[in-house]
């Protein structure tokens, strides 16, 4: 292995800002690792795109990632983990993580009934995404999947700790509380926020499992058996690159960091399609 | 006049479904005239986009209306309106409804005491629309603004009667209540979804302006002026054109209509790319 390769950054994509609480996992697990995050601001939500367009879209993130010479891919968005990953992991020759897989194989290891809990946005609840993956690591698995769409306004609002939002939590949980579950899957970037909210809501015996750790640990994972991790023993940089305005997110990222953010960079959606072209062309005449 | 000219249909767009309620008061306004609605679901919403990439798809979006032969363009969408109604009256030859001018014409007969309050998404509020149109047509005027990010997603989720929605509502609206204002602007068009809970609200001696309402008025006025009503005694009718699946849109149409609707084609987003330079050049060497 080349001693360069080793010093490369880890990308992150999401469609738009969720992804920081992944990175924030990433960051905390691989401290000494650097982070390039790109989050398509100008184009999110994909949660109502179609199947074609999501996969169409991350290829493009992907590429972005790519041209800035990435060791890893790291998809920190269920939706795109749901539907994109083959495609992903058929065009790039690093390793891509997604969110689904690691966050069910982490929850095979917490439940004890196998009665299983996922909330997500409509489109990763519409997709059972989840559900799949579980019935590959857990024989018998009961799964409910609920969607719950004005969570993530309500943490892009910044409503961590009101009252409104624990009324919209216990109508959206009050379902899995019945169906007695003992885990339940934390399945869009931006439920952790709402961490300690949900966990209120469905009581302390619950486990709450959020993707993003599940992920870092795949990441882990898949350095140290490609021998890729990093030999620095400072900390890493992050660096953001978005498709609209910096500014805006900036102002999210306090939210989801629980820090100010230095420089954020914005890419052009012409420069980004271009670079599929190349990148995806590259790899497929190799 | 040429006859056929007369029985072209009144093109409406916006970045997704909300226009539906101002297709609703359009029907109820203008009863005989056919209406073709052309709602971006593909890349909904426009209110997290800058004002360029929103005059962009705005050109688009009203290029599928002109190839579709309209007499009139309603542009059915408050973010869209605040940006990009001058490039759209320079681009194309028919009538341009938006919804800020009729909207603020409107409250300016409303009004007694000039103090008005608006209610919007964060790209309305932060270009602050209404306020410089409500200054054109009062002097003094007394202007609150307000962004209310959870209301749409609320009324997505058909969340319509329900005590949540009552406690979102008067977070949003204290400080407006507080302000005493006399006019309301329901500056979204999903807004009018809300129209009972908000009305509970602010108090039934508040006016709500529906610029909905306000723009059907608008048409009426422009058509009239150009001697363009259609001269149909039956029934209009109402066609339904989006960039994404047409499933999620149907659903969704029977919160905004409180009726089913019948077929929704889909248009793909290259064609609509197409038809924006092949329309807009043939404008332009007129």
């Amino acid at each position: 292995m080349n001693f360069m390769e080793k010093e490369k950054s880890i990308g992150v994509f999401d469609s738009g800002i969720g992804g920081l609480t992944v990175v924030k996992r990433i960051a905390s697990a691989l401290p000494n690792e650097s982070i390039i995050y790109f989050g398509d601001t100008a184009r999110v939500p994909y949660g109502s795109k179609s199947n074609e367009t999501v996969i169409e879209y991350a290829l493009e993130d992907a590429s972005f990632l790519i041209h800035k010479n990435v060791k890893a891919i790291v998809v920190a968005c269920n939706t795109v983990s749901s539907v994109a990953i083959p495609e992903l992991r058929k065009r790039f020759n690093v390793p891509v993580i997604g969110m689904i897989e690691p966050g069910a194989a982490y929850t095979a290891k917490m439940t004890t009934s196998k009665r299983i809990g996922v909330i997500g946005t409509r489109a990763t609840v519409n997709n059972k995404a989840y559900s799949k993956n579980l019935r590959k690591y857990i024989e018998d698995v009961f799964v409910i999947e609920k969607a719950c769409p004005l969570f993530v306004p309500l943490v892009e609002e910044g409503w961590i700790n009101k009252e409104v939002t624990r009324q919209v939590a216990r109508e959206y949980l009050r379902e899995l509380v019945e169906q007695k579950i003992d885990t339940l899957i934390l399945g869009c970037t931006h439920y952790p926020v709402l961490y300690d909210v949900i966990q209120e809501i469905v009581g302390k015996e619950t486990v709450l499992v959020d993707s993003g750790i599940a992920a870092a640990e795949a990441v882990r994972a898949d350095l140290s058996r490609l021998g890729m991790e990093t030999n620095s023993r400072a900390r890493g940089r992050i660096e953001y690159f978005v498709t609209d305005i910096p500014a805006t997110f900036k102002e999210a990222a306090q939210i989801f960091l629980g820090k100010t953010i230095g420089e954020v960079v914005r890419i052009d959606l012409e420069f980004l399609k271009e670079l599929k072209l190349r990148i995806i062309e590259t790899n497929n005449t190799k």
